[in-house]
């Protein structure tokens, strides 16, 4: 169970992409979590105030161990910016939660603004968001750091594989029968 | 995708368990999505109302879509017992939804009554229980009707084992891939 945690724009869903398909091609069965589309559909009836952020990470906590128990490899995309709401999400999971930093910095993603979320931010059309109105608090000793910022997305991607192939050799994946 | 509708103590998780057993024994990758368990989980900010009975439904039909896209046959168990919820689900899966009727008849179901909830139905100290003081509508026209009122487990799990076997042929459990 790999918790992707970082800002809006720092590359969670890509580098979760990219490693779901190279750990497809070698065999692990792998799912990809993906907070945004959790928001299109489990989640569509949340929205962005703090109670509802943490109904969406305990949702997806939820949904990434029954995941885990059908022995799937789960990678969960989502800013999750607090760090009680990841520790909720690390009690539901129960084991096997590794806490991984997708770390690149504000400047950065706000360059980068892939979806227009932060200019929409900065003019005040969207509020409470990450980065912007409300805050990130960075993993103090995430399971991994991956960054992000300037490295290439097939770096950062070998460095998640790396670590998710060492994870699972010693049990992360495996099977829970009911 | 599976979908097991019928009364409580009607005997769905025992039947979709017993064929969970014989379809991995087969190969098969497949997860019983029980309503139980997801009422300890996932749900278990819900009650008994009709609107909560709708979202648990909306939920569980979600976390199934999940499990689909991620190659696994899946079983839901739940008792669903609105046609609209039902139908609610089919829209949010989208294909390869057979809706199965575990049918045992309320006599029989409040003669087991595994669980004591139809006593404490009977005795108003719960309310809204589905047979007593809540509607269940029967599928008109499920995919597969099970008769699991005087039929044993084995037999009952038997029919619904070779109708997944058959579905999933031609194509119910194909992975897809994000």
């Amino acid at each position: 169970m790999f918790w992707l945690t970082g800002l809006s724009g720092a590359g969670k869903t890509t580098l979760a992409r990219a490693a779901e398909n190279r750990l497809f091609a070698a065999g692990v069965d792998v799912t990809v979590l993906d907070g945004d589309t959790l928001r299109a559909g489990l989640c569509s009836d949340l929205g962005f105030s703090e109670a509802d952020r943490t109904e969406n990470v305990r949702r997806a906590a939820e949904v990434a161990r029954i995941l885990r128990d059908a022995g799937q490899v789960v990678l969960v995309t989502l800013i999750s910016p607090l760090k009680s709401d990841r520790e909720l999400a690390a009690r539901i999971i129960g084991e096997n939660f590794a806490e991984i930093f997708v770390d690149a910095g504000l400047d950065v993603c706000e360059q980068r603004d892939p979806k227009g979320l932060y200019a929409a931010a900065r003019a005040g059309k969207i509020s409470s968001f990450t980065g912007i109105d409300a805050p990130y608090e960075a993993p103090q000793s995430p399971a991994l750091r991956v960054e992000t910022g300037a490295q290439a997305v097939d770096a950062a991607a070998g460095e998640l594989v790396t670590f998710v192939e060492a994870t699972v050799r010693t049990g992360a994946g495996q099977r829970k029968r009911g």
